[in-house]
């Protein structure tokens, strides 16, 4: 199971002065990546988190390495799986390639929030329901 | 040696469709701690890459564990201190806090890369100065 | 009066490859500008959102003119004042300054909307509140 | 000739606390829609650039109308023709689509800058060269 593929072209926004990736970028297509497998599994972020009375997927953890550098026209895919399943959380997996070579990878990981009474009210993880464990689980590497 | 402190508020542009800061934000955050902790130093990035013809601090690696939440108006203080320092690389640690809470702490590691030949010339890290290393090592914790 | 000042530095993420700034900046710029302003007011975005009942302040115009270059460390000065006040509409003014040379200029129209009902309801424009009008008055240039 | 089309999709990082588009977003879409029209005349940023020997094709005006909001998942189609094709600059068009309904409109006014020696030389408009003026005039409305 190869997990989900978003494929993306390196664009002249995506670059610093130097020429090379404004790293934050990495972060933000790892999160149209998690955003695009929900999609695919049927639970786009509105839907979700209406659906189940969810604040959102909070992220607790982020994390990249960066291997080799990206260039104005690099078509990059970013291979997402699904690396654990906790109780209250799962982590995310994700790989860049430029063609075979892997250029960065990095995880982020995401709580289960039910959405608290007061407006700043303190948000309190709760257990992944069983029907987003077993969606989930088809990503799993 | 407390570090370098950069405060900023949190304001609406941080602020996703779910009313929390859209993660990738604070790498941008992590960013401009480095920038303007070198700027303190004397060392602007473009003053910095042109007088020592260098491509740029290529980040290898960077990550973050988000703690508490943020809200609309909260100010944060982003202390920046560095971690380890190596031949080619240095490590800067960054926590963010809203007074006295530690809400988010991370670290990005950065490479000393020469200015490359060619256009995509391969980027291979040199030694860092040393007096890049002794300026360093005022913000070390 | 000379209208709410918001005082900003040209950073290394403003810059595009080209070393000049990513122009939808100004755009960011210009929202952040708007938003300190009413923030002076006592009316920062939620409050007011929520206080007035209303969905935000759409925008049904933006435009901006690029008289200067900006470079890095320029600090810029971006003075706002109110242009316009319509029944149910109002247009900013914004001026870019880097010292006493004007740099940019541009403005934006906001409505004034309340919350429709359904999730996707249709959004109507209505007529701005008295204490508002009197509030941006203060503004006009 | 129905100028050149690019596709987009609503995503969660287009929205703000309201839910509604952040409106810079729509110049960087503007931006990516220039670069993609150019792309597909063979020319894309960095290649025009460096083949040229220009600083790029600063901006002196920008604007927009809003006419309909977006939502989440709608997909817009960004319509991009050239409006006028002056000595030294040129406007392009931007009409974004839903389906048949016009949600925005805008345009934005380039210039042909010729890159300056010095590292903050004064930028100077030149002509557009002959075979750029042909270019664009396959995509005139």
């Amino acid at each position: 199971m190869p997990g989900h593929v978003l494929e993306l072209p390196v664009r002249w926004s995506h670059l610093d002065k130097a020429g090379t990736i404004y790293f934050p970028k990495y972060f933000e297509w790892f999160d149209l990546a998690a955003e695009e497998m929900f999609r695919t599994m049927g639970l786009d972020w509105p839907t979700l988190f209406v659906r189940e009375n969810i604040l959102g997927l909070p992220i607790v953890e982020a994390t990249a390495r960066f291997i080799l550098p990206l260039f104005y026209n690099d078509v990059i895919r970013i291979v997402t799986t699904v690396g654990e399943i906790r109780t209250r959380a799962f982590r995310l997996d994700h790989q860049v390639y430029r063609g075979a070579e892997l250029t960065a990878k990095g995880y982020v990981v995401r709580i289960w929030v039910q959405d608290p009474k007061g407006p700043q009210g303190k948000m309190a993880a709760a257990p992944l329901p069983a029907h987003i464990v077993r969606a989930l689980e088809a990503y799993k590497a």
